[in-house]
């Protein structure tokens, strides 16, 4: 890799807003600026819907941080957060030909956020949420899609969620196993929450979440309303830790690393299906895999095979609510567009079971399947 | 003049964020996302000023609206107001190589605005104040500009006050008059007010500042705490309306077609000077203006000689503010950024105060002025 201060510092700054045109004389400045702009203005005053028409809305996104859990950073405040969310918008304009700008806030209350993404919501076709700590940013997605008529994205925890179920839809295809999967998913963050819903949503049935305290089942009385919803999940109603569970057919682990131990491992049914998606160390390295016999494991580095990386959705869901004008995400759209990911591979096996970051043809498959989601 | 309706369908928003680099490889990726973007982003986390070096926000300017008062339209609502923010933004592009976004505002109480501001600020190297009521932004721009470390510009004040008091220098060589010149100044919103401020910080001593009620003076109890600082300015204590106003040297309205009656300018000193800045259409034409003999005659409008046109400051002044790593505005850099104006034009005449807007010399006057009067 290249040394990441030399190019921030050679770059000075990923992202630059440029004009889709230039000035060249004085009846190009009044028909751009004033006194002719006032005719779009005015149109947009009557009928706000015509700022899709007008104006950068249709395609401009706000990724929202308040830099309090930055990768695995933890809490480094605004500024620090600044260098990945333009990374995120660099991502954004080359694979889905987005206009995003990063927002970086001084401010940690979530009612105030909340206040805030709305107040600078007119100049945006979509808000993505960013590296923000969990419950609180479970509290400003929920209250932001009730009050915004522009989707409210939290990639954090759909996208990881999307790209984990594309990746399972081909592992399962590849071992010939199917939804009655037994499946246990440790780490109840963004991703881990958000995956067990998605993957209860499309329709698999046996699914357990486990927290640092073990698993999530309805006994708990130190659960908040988000894990409530993950309890109601564990239709076994299994109590212990991770260590203690027998014979699942897939873990998937977004927590860190150690949280996974071998000995989890060793008890899973054959074949079994592995994502340690702790970043930048996953839970399991390839070598540890390998011993342990994981015959389908993904993680999210992109030195092994399979790359669970949201990278591989947000472009491509994004243009989808934009370019199809979505007001609200449904888990149809969640679940069409993993299929999109997913039928990118052509002919998937062990190792490779997502298609390449650098695939156009995943932005693409994502849009047709969002779209007819729509239509369905 | 093209078609502005037609034009802004077209190019669909005039602005795009692009990336400055292209991510060809998972090393790309990896260096600019994560992991290696962790780097920069921890030493920010220590050294928050580092933000400068590593990201774009030693270039980028927020262009703040709420709507309320959009050109001369009024209170049209955020949406409404982006194409003339986007058009702003196009100007710093082209003319500062400036990155400047749109946060059009769906709130309009003040100190709710300044707390929006506040919290997003940690992204951005300037704040540009753009369209929004009087008093209410000069409340916001006093706050801010206490409160913030980056530095909180009022075009529609400051930019305005600048581009006149530039003029003004000119137009008073041109006519061999100085700073004892009797002044009135029609209008005591954003633009009159600063002007009239400015003008005495400069040294011009005899200003009358005129609202819709008449001059104002110590003795009216109607005021605000701006205009009592107009009144402050107002020496001879006169009283009356414009139209009763004798002697003055230079009249600049900043007010709306029928604030300045032929009158008034019929009873001022010879040779006079008249700017007229009301836009789209001036306070006097300049039919008008040759009938009543005005010797100096400037306006808004690009049709006619003498464009007192915003475009000549903004774009300078904000490329000195952020290259000189300026905190707070002060009064010098305004006289500062004025006369480097002014003295873009080599050989100013009658019709030729100003320079001309695509004149390349302007921004870099500016910021050589600006410079020089922080050394001293």
């Amino acid at each position: 890799m290249s040394d990441p201060i030399e190019l921030h510092r050679k770059l000075h700054g990923k992202l630059s807003v440029v004009g889709k045109t230039r000035m060249k004389t004085m009846d190009d400045m009044a028909t751009l600026y004033t006194p002719g702009v006032a005719k779009p203005c005015l149109e947009i005053a009557k009928d706000r819907s015509l700022a899709y028409d007008y104006t950068m809305k249709w395609n401009t996104v706000a990724i929202v941080t308040d830099g309090t859990r930055v990768l695995g950073l933890g809490d480094i405040g605004p500024e620090a957060a600044l260098p990945v969310m333009e990374g995120k918008a660099l991502i954004m304009k080359q694979f889905g030909k987005i206009d995003a700008f990063p927002i970086c806030l001084a401010e940690k209350d979530p009612d105030k956020i909340v206040e805030i993404v709305k107040a600078l919501s007119p100049g945006f076709g979509a808000i993505n949420l960013e590296d923000m700590e969990t419950p609180k940013v479970f509290h400003i997605e929920k209250r932001l899609t009730e009050e915004l008529d522009i989707p409210v994205f939290h990639d954090d925890q759909h996208g990881t969620a999307m790209v984990v179920l594309a990746g399972l839809y081909n592992a399962l295809k590849v071992l010939g196993k199917d939804r009655k999967a037994k499946i246990a998913i440790v780490g109840a963050g963004s991703a881990g929450s958000a995956i067990a819903k998605l993957l209860h949503a499309a329709g698999f049935s046996d699914i357990t979440v486990f927290d640092s305290k073990g698993a999530i089942n309805k006994t708990r009385n130190d659960l908040d309303e988000y894990k409530k919803e993950l309890a109601a999940l564990n239709s076994s109603g299994f109590s212990g830790t991770i260590s203690d569970f027998r014979g699942a057919d897939v873990i998937i682990s977004a927590s860190k690393p150690g949280a996974l131990p071998p000995d989890a491992i060793k008890a899973m049914n054959k074949p079994n299906i592995v994502f340690a998606l702790s970043n930048p160390i996953s839970e399991i390295s390839l070598e540890q895999a390998k011993e342990l016999g994981i015959d389908v494991f993904g993680t999210g580095r992109s030195d092994y095979p399979n790359q669970i990386n949201n990278a591989l959705c947000f472009p491509g869901f994004l243009r989808a609510l934009l370019d199809l004008r979505v007001k609200k995400i449904t888990v149809e759209m969640k679940i069409a567009a993993a299929k999109g990911i997913a039928e990118s591979v052509k002919d998937p096996t062990r190792d490779r079971i997502v298609p390449d970051v650098f695939d156009r043809k995943v932005v693409k498959n994502i849009f047709k399947k969002v779209k007819k989601s729509l239509s369905s």
